[in-house]
């Protein structure tokens, strides 16, 4: 008799798809939304079938964007900008714009290199990245990409593109958060720091 | 510009209608979906949309169910239990069940007493409640609200009701919980657990 009615196991199950959200949080959800908020229940999947069907990416950065082209790569100075910052991902965008300290145009890879999850050159929109390269407008390349091993590979994978069409580019610097505890840094963020330590 | 377009911050609002997704959740939950499972997406909308939609209330014990009587009401034996089972929601329903030690009926009031905010007897179905018991098949009631002021208030309320009919009444231990480590529990506990100790 344990069990939930088919419907609301389905709900849970589908609850289920989001990240982070386990089996004891879903049937949380669900049977909240069930007692005290059905409104928002259909609010929400209203909103979340036109998300899914309408939000497509900007045809020039990549990044989410409902139109052609996004807010940024429709910007008068900004769209044109001679510095080129590429992250992984529109939520790194995202990270970046809320700092406020960047104001040049973005390309998004929405994702790494990762040839055993099939991610190659391709699915990165390497070839159209190497096309706005080539046009010349664009001088200095700012890689924004995870400091990990997929991270390490695709910034070194577009470095390379940059030099042929002589770019500058710079990585983000590695080293110790601000705020960190140097006790509780892992071992090769403390290699980077000591070797990229700056005189005082 | 550090502006999410507008159906995807659209999402991410409707995302936080989830309890305890704040607005970093949500933004991780929005973007995953759009980045990488815009099929589930829609899943969960169409699964949303249907369980709002469908789920309803059994008639009898007013716990989820898509027809008129739950299964453990329409059960030969369990639905006509001489003993049962009160509960505050649905979840707690589904708690006892899988402990799999009870196998009498239930009655889930979807809510506990609380005048200030506007629940009342009406609002938990006490009077559905009054009338199953005076149907005179009910010999035992548990009271498992919770034990809070308002499982307090609700549980007096209901056993008066039961004393009207001559009902044996009882309600949920109260006590250290298992693993639990005395130094941690608080106050109240640990008085409940004084005043009911056991002899050994």
């Amino acid at each position: 008799m344990g069990k939930h009615t088919p419907l609301v196991q389905q709900l849970i199950d589908a609850l289920r798809l989001l990240p982070s959200v386990g089996p004891k949080s879903a049937q949380r959800m669900a049977y909240q939304l069930l007692e005290r908020n059905r409104e928002g229940g259909m609010q929400l999947a209203q909103v979340l079938q036109q998300a899914m069907q309408k939000v497509g990416h900007c045809q020039q950065c990549r990044t989410f964007c409902e139109g052609q082209l996004c807010q940024i790569c429709t910007h008068p100075v900004r769209g044109h900008s001679a510095v080129m910052c590429i992250v992984a991902s529109a939520a790194d965008l995202y990270a970046i714009e809320q700092t406020g300290l960047f104001a040049g145009r973005y390309f998004v890879l929405r994702g790494q290199l990762s040839p055993l999850d099939g991610i190659g050159p391709a699915e990165l929109g390497l070839d159209q990245l190497a096309k706005q390269l080539a046009q010349g407008q664009v001088q200095e390349v700012i890689l924004a990409t995870n400091p990990t091993i997929e991270g390490d590979a695709t910034a070194f994978y577009i470095a390379e593109l940059c030099k042929k069409h002589q770019i500058q580019v710079s990585r983000l610097a590695q080293g110790m958060p601000v705020g960190g505890e140097l006790e509780y840094v892992d071992g090769s963020t403390l290699s980077y720091a000591f070797s990229g330590r700056k005189p005082f």
